[in-house]
């Protein structure tokens, strides 16, 4: 039996058979397939394993080859979803940031690590034009939307004592899973969330927003908040913030803006998110388009004190003993967490290392294949685009096939890897460029794999 | 200005530089104060900085001396909260969970890595005699009992359509703060949350909860679910766990157990947890003691069914193309992230580079170090203590000195790290071991500095 010691030398050995196996995949990734040719039978068989009572010791980095071999790899060619692409960078700092292990609750028992958090939710407010915002990072989109809508349910109609009342909270109707989740697990009810129609452009309707709060206020319900979005999950829309900032201040709800998807693209292209320093609560995700590795996310916020009603529940074990106003910091005053993982690292070393000039540019380069693709499909006459480019989506099918036919297919060859959504019931295929690594013939072959994919349908 | 991508030799260079830091930093950590001497003045001036537009490359490196300096060690010698020790195989598995990037979304997106993190939780379920249990990691117990308490709401007022009902939870009044925050949040209010007092042991008085249970039945109010704590926080106090499993089959409710920082001991002393198993829910810490890097919460339930009903919000743009049950697998389904990191891996890597039979003895030392410091206290007539040892936690304090000032100076004289807590409205000493690194030596340490720092007093 090994004891959990290790010595310094064998650990060092280790640590770099290990660094060995990252460099060797970094090295590896262009070769790779873009999704994996693998089943449930192949990882059932691989990683069904017990818990042995012996240790197996240094053979178990073994295991990383065929784990790298049944994962997505983060090459340039993969499309799906909203997947960042994992500044390598930044996972040198997820290892530095798991040596330190920092419990990064307060300052008090992480003082480096909690300064660095909070001056780099500076660096993100700032970049996105809403500087002086405060805030912390957190998990991801979910979390941060439901710590935003969490605050404006304390803010408007407070819960945290005496339980919900009745209250209703608007968004478009291609808002994000996660709000119809957060407002359940809040109490509200899905019933309470209304589904504002957008307009041809995805765009959340104003006109359509102010009807519905009143009918609301004429049914005797009780408004509470909106929540825009700045890059809808499907299409990329960006709702129309001053109209609905004017809205918020109008019928005093809270204003949330769910930027997960795009708000980091405000550092490139500020322009689109005229009015983003209106929002009381402000989602990001720098594992997204800021290329970090999972996970980071985070909720920006303009109202700090609203943050420390709705999520302080502290006991003494935790008490802090300080007068000093930095020192009497606790980010669990201000958020979900208790314990907390020092996020913030990666995105003081990747964030330093590259410039804020690097990312500006790296995000115009996935605007820019965007439109490359939007003009590509233009050119072929088989395929057609079913939704304006607003952001780096681009949603759009052949005409004359069976498209899921063609995206199995697509995936199963293996040099591009798109995902699926749905356009007016319709089933659409979806390319999302917020990846660092993608080449504009990476886009390119995006066509051309298509169309191979349907000639294949023929055969 | 620098281009996001670097070339592979430039990667390799740095990252070689990075596992020299953490190699010299793990090697470092014995001779390191078991609390940083800094300020708020010191981590200000050392990480208020600016974004720049241009990179700062190679030199951000240059930052982790500085940064580990003004942090918490994971010395042996740090008792303070319950805070794991970081096993560095597990900060392996981060570094190449950080290179994997893999979205653990459900198995479409993160095949190896579902396969994974399904493997691990089935070998943490199975270690604390819960086998057939199922569930997810997740980032903390804050997060588990969140979930947890959603799933119990969801079981007995369904809420998540129509909104909360008004209902009641019952915990003892030793409770986690962040149960009263899981009840805030979910919209039920704290005053529905019944805090039951403790015997002279710190354990829930079961006569007690009867009561309570038919005093707010009598009311017409609506008991849903029963929270038993398995190591309280101050104490380590063990909750009953047969009887409340009585009281929670008769009144029918939800028994959720939070075992964030006893829980794991089940594999080391299984006989101090009998009834675990009658858990609806149970969230366990393998950051605290399971010893692994931040962060690496579980919550485990014995209702997927459940699971799936509270947290099973899909849109369309992730909708899974599988007939098979392995391949259509989806984490967002049954639990409330959507992006997820991949914790399972250092899990993998650890537990199986050491095995079972070592992190069995690594809680049992633990156990014997709580005991030690209990009998080093009972031999020195100036010190007290006040609570039993149930597992690893020792409250304390000196009988005529000001205990908050020799805790201060406890912790500048650097030598061991202790926290406080509150027994009875009495300020009072709490070391806590969950500790890979602490030597007996260590331990002994506790009581002559507690001794030094009140001679200090009378200077």
């Amino acid at each position: 039996m090994r004891d959990l010691e290790i010595s310094n030398q064998e650990l060092s050995d280790i640590a770099e058979e290990a660094l060995g196996l990252a460099k060797s995949y970094w090295a590896s990734l262009e070769g790779r397939r873009a999704y994996p040719s693998t089943t449930s039978e192949n990882t059932t068989e691989l990683f069904s394993r017990p818990w042995l009572e012996n240790g197996r010791g240094r053979e178990i980095l073994q295991d990383f080859k065929s784990i790298a071999e049944h994962a997505r790899p983060g090459t340039g060619r993969f499309f799906g979803y909203v997947v960042g692409s994992g500044e390598p960078i930044g996972a040198l700092g997820e290892l530095l940031a798991a040596v330190l292990n920092q419990n990064v609750t307060s300052w008090r028992s992480a003082p480096a690590a909690t300064s660095i958090e909070r001056a780099v939710v500076g660096w993100l407010a700032e970049a996105v034009g809403c500087a002086g915002f405060t805030g912390s990072l957190c998990g991801g989109g979910s979390m941060a939307n439901l710590m935003a809508l969490a605050m404006a349910r304390e803010a408007k109609l407070p819960a945290n004592e005496t339980g919900v009342q009745p209250c209703v909270v608007y968004a478009s109707e291609q808002v994000h899973m996660s709000i119809p989740k957060a407002v359940a697990l809040l109490g509200i009810g899905r019933k309470n969330l209304r589904l504002i129609p957008v307009d041809d452009k995805f765009k959340m309707r104003t006109d359509a927003l102010q009807a519905a709060i009143t009918a609301d206020r004429e049914a005797g319900n009780v408004p509470i908040a909106i929540v825009a979005t700045v890059g809808t999950i499907v299409s990329g829309a960006i709702d129309p913030l001053p109209e609905i900032a004017d809205v918020a201040r109008r019928e005093a709800l809270w204003m949330h803006v769910d930027g997960a998807y795009g708000g980091m693209a405000a550092l490139a292209v500020p322009e689109k998110f005229q009015g983003l320093s209106f929002a009381d609560s402000l989602s990001l995700d720098a594992h997204k388009w800021l290329y970090q590795p999972l996970d980071c996310g985070c909720l920006l916020n303009r109202h700090p004190d609203i943050a420390r009603t709705t999520f302080s529940h502290s006991d003494d074990y935790v008490r802090i003993l300080s007068e000093d106003p930095t020192e009497a910091f606790a980010f669990f005053e201000e958020s979900i967490e208790l314990s907390r993982r020092f996020r913030a690292l990666k995105l003081w070393m990747s964030l330093q290392f590259h410039g804020r000039g690097a990312y500006r540019e790296a995000i115009r380069r996935d605007l820019d294949h965007a439109q490359i693709l939007a003009q590509t499909i233009a050119l072929h006459p088989e395929l057609e685009r079913l939704a304006p480019v607003s952001l780096s989506a681009v949603c759009f099918r052949h005409r004359s096939k069976d498209n899921e036919a063609i995206l199995r297919r697509v995936i199963a060859r293996g040099r591009v890897y798109l995902s699926n959504a749905t356009i007016n019931g319709q089933f659409v295929l979806r390319a999302c460029f917020v990846n660092h690594r993608t080449t504009p013939d990476d886009v390119r072959a995006i066509v051309s794999e298509i169309i191979a994919a349907a000639e294949e349908l023929n055969c």
